[in-house]
């Protein structure tokens, strides 16, 4: 069973108390113990993972639509898109201590597992789907309250929001120079449309992106630059 | 005003009536209406939209978490995704009239936008959106539960499941043939890696896919084969 130190610091920082403690372990039950313990017949969080990635989804667009009653949709999906990526919630599990209670199996561990980004995320969901099933959504609305509408009203996401007007504004610096995004391929079924984009800076190639429809695919094109120019 | 025939109609066939009927009315206004009538100053359906994609997603997927109680998370992901799609939400939305009732430009109106997939998957969304601001979530489950749900326990979406799994039984019809799978490229950024792949069958290449790790590529690409295979 989960560790009754994590139990207790959960109730002490964040006022959350199980019900079925039995979800909460799931939650931070990763496959890899579970596979080097078959013979227990554990569960592990990918299920609850499933779960907690829509109930975070809208818990962070319903704060959003709210607060920001002016903003068009686009700006909406983007600081949503930036509030539930992998960086932000991998930090989140951080800050609350969850990397310090996953069960890992020895390999994972020894690989590194417990500070890997996308553990750490799936990790922040799980824990969310175990809340939701166990004391229903505004449990998860109240914790929201705690770890992540605060960085919302910090404008923490508000960066990210425009990548394109981002770039611009890094490569414009130093005075006029020409962006232009170029359309590479558009692939995949009707239904699954994928469409490929590269940004040139002065004609010179930058960035690549991918995205459902031609402006997604320039927005990461233009944060694979953006990325790509501050590694430099 | 949205026609008083369709608020007739949303609570003889659903059961539901609007509370705010001007948060019903900004769900049926396509932003090419706006455009063409500034001078009202109206709202478009795209902020709705943004908010009902959100809690249409965890309506689907606590339905599929409980329905499912022994499917790993891949088959919940899978099942979700094809309920979610533009096919299966522009068909709810012909299902229950609303395209006969969206406001529409008429540069809009005249290129077929009142038939489009993509604007009757963005209305269903933003009903839903309507509905949960107007009367909560509750609402969005009961009508979850006449117009989505029954298609779930028809088995409609579970065909979507595993596009490599359909892909073998329709290629292996007429006796075993060699399939693989071949990662073209990998790009992005960490965070928002990107994997290509294609897939070839008997050593032709049939389809391409893209997606966030390798299996999803994977099943895109069969996805693509086998809507070109079924084309033929």
């Amino acid at each position: 069973m989960v560790a009754s130190e994590f139990v207790s610091e959960l109730r002490q920082r964040y006022g959350i108390e199980f019900k079925d403690l039995s979800l909460l372990d799931e939650a931070f039950t990763h496959s890899s113990y579970v596979n080097e313990h078959k013979e227990l017949g554990l569960k592990d969080n990918e299920r609850l993972e499933f779960l907690g990635d829509a109930v975070l989804e809208l818990t962070v667009s319903d704060y959003l639509y709210r607060k920001f009653p002016d903003r068009p949709e686009g700006d909406l999906t983007r600081m949503r898109s930036a509030a539930v990526r992998t960086r932000a919630f991998s930090g989140f599990s951080k800050e609350a201590h969850f990397d310090r209670y996953i069960k890992l199996g020895k390999g994972e561990e020894r690989a590194g597992a417990r500070t890997r980004l996308t553990l750490l995320e799936d990790l922040f969901e799980a824990f969310n789907g175990a809340l939701y099933l166990d004391q229903g959504r505004e449990a998860n609305i109240k914790f929201a309250k705690q770890i992540i509408f605060p960085k919302i009203d910090a404008g923490e996401f508000s960066a990210d929001m425009d990548h394109k007007t981002a770039l611009q504004e890094y490569v414009q610096q130093d005075g006029e120079v020409d962006i232009e995004y170029h359309l590479l391929a558009e692939t995949g079924p009707a239904h699954a449309r994928q469409f490929q984009v590269d940004v040139a800076v002065d004609g010179t190639v930058l960035g690549s992106g991918i995205g459902k429809n031609k402006k997604a695919a320039e927005q990461a094109a233009a944060d694979d630059a953006l990325t790509k120019l501050r590694a430099k």
